[in-house]
């Protein structure tokens, strides 16, 4: 069974692609040609990139007869909901087009200002949005997972240890995810990361400090990311861990949404409202 | 913080446990004397024990002036609750005299039959017991993990694999914690885990069967038990683990079980009412 | 540092890909393009492909100017190393021009029957060849290390498992890179795998078999390929695993064959040689 | 089989044990009591001791009729070697009367300085004597695994980090053995660990390092000791786990210690030369 499945009720969704011929924008357009419930209705680039006019699925082998465009409106006009993992800047002009035509975005886009939130906000208002900081299925289920495990063994003695390893040309460290991640648990116990955190450990660094919760980082190879969560008590220990192969989940998160929102109206959603995590 | 903090307003709680000379006997008591909120009131053998008499403290070299006894009665009149880990006709007769004197029970044997567990129920008319196939803190909140995963997931493309590992001595396989991981998730699906069940793969065993659910088993050494649960997707996969490293998982959960009982009536619950996992 | 560093006082080797258009010939080709040590010489299909007559590095966006042609012999004159991933049939055909022309050849092919592995040992008179089973480094590497351990190990109480995991594709169980990690620790031990393998546990097993070696297979999702063996102890145990995240790890082995063979005369190696693991 | 099989040829060594009542003490009698290979033959403790004069054996509830005793003389001269896991300075005394009386030494005392591993050396020219940082045949064996993957992968594009885990009452990161893991490694390659750790990493760390060594820490629960060392490239990555759960592993690897003594003359060796992994 396929992530489609649980919207095989909609009809077929016609789904345009931002960024059409990047790394992402492939990915996506490989998973929509893999979907039985969407079909690339139209693929957008920048008037300037070489791809403009090439078949956005020739990478595949399998032409689609489509061309990669630059005209936004043209693109939108074909789709019923418009996929953007591009710039905060790009996904504000394409999403003031979609609101007025009415077309449902799905927003994978990270580094938004305050202000560019409360604009994106503003035109949910006009049209169905989906917008999350990370929108693999996966990461979304650990986030909750993690915050159920929180709050289930609180004050039970368990220490809680954040371990993520990533490729070696990572710049930071612990990952925005690994980071997410004790954020979901510190909330969940009612409590702030800050007051919590530990990020190093060397020399002679005493007994574990009670209530911290621990991050180690490991970095090497071609490591797409793992996280692992530790709650390590007397007698057991649970591991919560999510690995990553490839950026296959976020395409595959994308296409959730583009499904969700099938019959919404306007609004803000996110990858909680998705999977039906609240 | 320990087990015991969330119970911290009431009143400290005089456990007699049953089976005192026996391995988990012993943690137990080991357990209660590390406890805040318990104290050891009574230890109980049977008659025929070479224990009987001698100071059910000594293993851990701190005497504390009690004996052991096999005076079910005496010992029961001491105490607020009683823990028992012992045989199903032991505990029966044990739960008889605790729910004539109103004394709590919590219950860690296993092998019960129906109509032992009819008894069993009978007695929670007029006692409250705690009453779960495992004590352990950790592995219950790992059933609720997986729980919340299997709904999450379903329809999502993941495929679902349990690996167990065990020692050497272990005679069956998988492990019963393990199959029951498989009916927390096949349930939670809506599903059975009959249907679903792949015990095992030799040769050409063909493409793996849709919306199976399957099982690896391990087995060497010492290891005290490790279940690990995989939901592999396309692009990710989550894991959900749970390692024993010895049997004080067991001792700590039933500690909870007794600061859950101390403001209880009659009645019958099991771990997940103690952990407030429904 | 990389790869080919320990060759770097050898001239840049030139290189032909055979199967150029294939999923490993494409590996292959952007290996070889971020090779310092290596040039892509020649890329070969066959005739009835369509992509010859196109630029073998134009699916990495970086045109060379050449093309992929169907002549064997005109490809081979140009270099000086055949890489060859394709079938036995087809690999025995560029071995005879190869053997003529003096070319050394670098065989990642699989599936040889014997007699045509007695066909490939006559060109490795004419010629330097490396043909190994699994042209990984990584994977030749840990097949050294069970070796090891398992005769440092042997007679010291420590039982042996063998744990793999593969995609949901997957027909056969267990792969056969368990299989043969199966057979380096039972040779290493001087005895035959046959004897000591446990492929399947369900059910009242009885307690483990002294001296077996247990196999456990999973499948799901989209992974590569994990391997991990235990020694599993009293007190202690060892791990060994391999974790392959793509096909990248046969690219970088091949090379460094192409490396190892610079300077050898005709002779048939294997990545034992290449590695110097003997 | 067991750890005592490959010495099966010599008579039952007679073995005393020093600071016999503490919990090291009491692994070793236990572990000799389970040996086909020894006999405990005298089991010594401080004269100030509480269990001068009470059976060793009887924390295992099998008495022995031996007396725990605190006269060094009369105890060695009925064994043929002493196991020592005590201080270093009590070490040093029960060396010079072993010396005397042609008693071999199994030594797993920590701690000495170099003045007082001069003196352990001069004995070492009258009696035979094993003595090592680390007694386990476990993580002996993990140090020579990887200087062996050290060696092979040196100048392969692996990437190397350490990572381990140990219970949260553990006052310094990294552990000893996480260190000597990384000396082993930098030594294998040519190295200087000194040259090429990191041991931190937080905030804007930039790329990977080249050639580094990373530790990251894990501290929590109870958690008797793992250490994993990932050698991690481009499209696999190898891992060489050790994980400890509890002290048997040093019992252990002093038995065979004990059986290897048995028929060497004076002379110091240690664990590596026991285990033949020179």
């Amino acid at each position: 069974m396929t992530a489609s499945t649980a919207n095989s009720y909609s009809a077929r969704q016609r789904v345009a692609v931002a960024g059409a011929s990047g790394r992402m924008g492939r990915m996506l357009i490989e998973a929509i040609l893999n979907s039985q419930d969407c079909e690339l209705a139209a693929a957008l680039d920048m008037a300037e990139s070489p791809a403009i006019g090439t078949d956005p699925c020739a990478f595949l082998g399998r032409p689609s007869g489509l061309q990669i465009e630059s005209d936004l409106r043209s693109a939108l006009s074909k789709a019923d909901c418009l996929i953007d993992f591009t710039r905060p800047e790009g996904t504000l002009e394409h999403l003031a087009v979609a609101a007025e035509l009415g077309v449902k975005v799905v927003i994978g886009t990270t580094g938004f200002s305050d202000e560019q939130k409360a604009q994106l906000a503003a035109f949910a208002q006009k049209t169905a949005i989906v917008f999350s900081p990370n929108m693999s299925v996966g990461v979304n289920v650990t986030f909750k997972l993690l915050e159920m495990a929180a709050k289930a063994l609180q004050n039970s003695g368990y220490d809680i240890e954040i371990v993520e390893a990533h490729h070696k040309h990572k710049v930071d460290a612990p990952s925005g995810t690994a980071l997410k991640m004790g954020e979901v648990i510190a909330e969940a116990q009612g409590t702030n990361l800050a007051d919590r955190a530990v990020y190093e450990r060397y020399g002679h660094t005493g007994e574990r400090v009670e209530n911290s919760i621990g991050f180690a980082t490991v970095r090497g190879g071609d490591i797409v990311g793992d996280h692992t969560v530790l709650f390590a008590g007397t007698g057991d220990r649970i591991e919560i861990a999510h690995k990553s192969s490839s950026r296959a989940g976020y395409a595959a998160g994308s296409l959730r949404a583009v499904g969700y929102l099938a019959d919404k109206k306007a609004g803000q959603y996110d990858m909680y409202d998705v999977l039906n995590l609240r």
